[in-house]
């Protein structure tokens, strides 16, 4: 079972590295990070620098793909090099997968059209023009089409996935392996839960976040 | 603030890459991915591979040090190059950590001694013959001194530290930004939730997970 993770000059590290840790555990996985060009790329803060293992031209029939957010896929909305790579890779996958705001990108690329999809809180919205019906929800299963939210949420995703894929046995034993019992210090990870200072302080500066 | 974080060959990704998405957020972070030599850095299953920015001997002062954890760890466990190094960049340190069985690094270091101290649940036990006293939390906090549990733990004690840094609504910004608002699918994340049949076999097979 081949897993492409697609990532691009400024995406989120974590957004793609959370699923592939779980992913990765499936069996018999091949996983694979995809770019525009094989070769380094880099992440938003310029920071993090991981390898991409295959061009996309290279990658014609991944069972399951994962699309990576970050302030990257804004300059990538039209580009139709990866565009027409998503439509073509959809066409025979069995799972079209993305993170954060990655689901703009399905959704530019006319995957989303009339189903429900979730992104980053800040970039829900932006799904309407694409004919997606946006839902605050963490991880939404539409068909094979499997969007999360924000950054993190793509390890929910990926672990549901992953129960759906192998069985919740199989699940269980990676939750367990990756000790995945969360015990966040706060409670502010979703707007409705952060304090609305807090709320309206990213929301002033979502260009910084998602840009 | 210089974040050091150290990996080598057969490291587990989301173990550093939890913690650098959130404390790669602190005001005036500068992250940096060190291991023996700079260049590319494999992880455990060999599917994944990060470019390390410097060798340990181009960072001498971090302000915090985040020690990977993953199958990786047992080969280093004699290895005076890191082990000296880790003693070295400790003494100035403000924070020294850990994820997983990073833990077991600084414990062969020796800077765990008399101190409370967690890592993966199934590598807790090898804490104890370096003097440090292991506890099931999954984020440890003894002085200077944080360790967090198995692989995706590290994201809580980034979280924590990051609090303890920079504030709690700074944190719970970033909380909001990263949508750290767990919600996995299961509840089998610690040998003390999971079905009793997959703690058994995981416990089988802890070579595979550890070493």
């Amino acid at each position: 079972m081949q897993i492409a993770l697609v990532v691009y000059d400024r995406f989120t590290a974590l957004d793609v590295v959370g699923p592939y840790e779980f992913l990765s555990r499936l069996p018999d996985a091949e996983t694979v990070f995809v770019a525009k060009a094989a070769g380094p790329v880099r992440s938003d803060n310029g920071a993090f620098t991981l390898i991409a293992d295959k061009a996309l031209a290279e990658v014609s029939s991944p069972d399951i793909v994962v699309v990576s957010g970050g302030p990257g896929q804004s300059a990538l909305m039209e580009d139709e090099q990866l565009l027409g790579w998503l439509r073509a890779v959809d066409a025979t996958s069995t799972w079209t997968t993305s993170v954060c705001s990655g689901s703009l990108l399905l959704a530019a690329a006319g995957l989303l059209r009339g189903r429900r999809a979730t992104s980053h809180w800040l970039a829900l919205d932006q799904l309407k023009p694409f004919g997606a019906e946006p839902t605050g929800e963490r991880v939404v299963l539409d068909g094979k089409y499997v969007t999360a939210a924000g950054v993190s949420s793509g390890i929910d995703m990926a672990l549901t996935l992953f129960g759906q894929i192998a069985g919740e046995d199989r699940a269980q034993a990676v939750q367990l392996a990756t000790e995945y019992d969360p015990q966040p210090p706060y409670d502010a990870g979703s707007p409705q839960k952060a304090p609305a200072h807090i709320v309206d302080l990213l929301r002033a500066h979502s260009r910084f976040i998602l840009t």
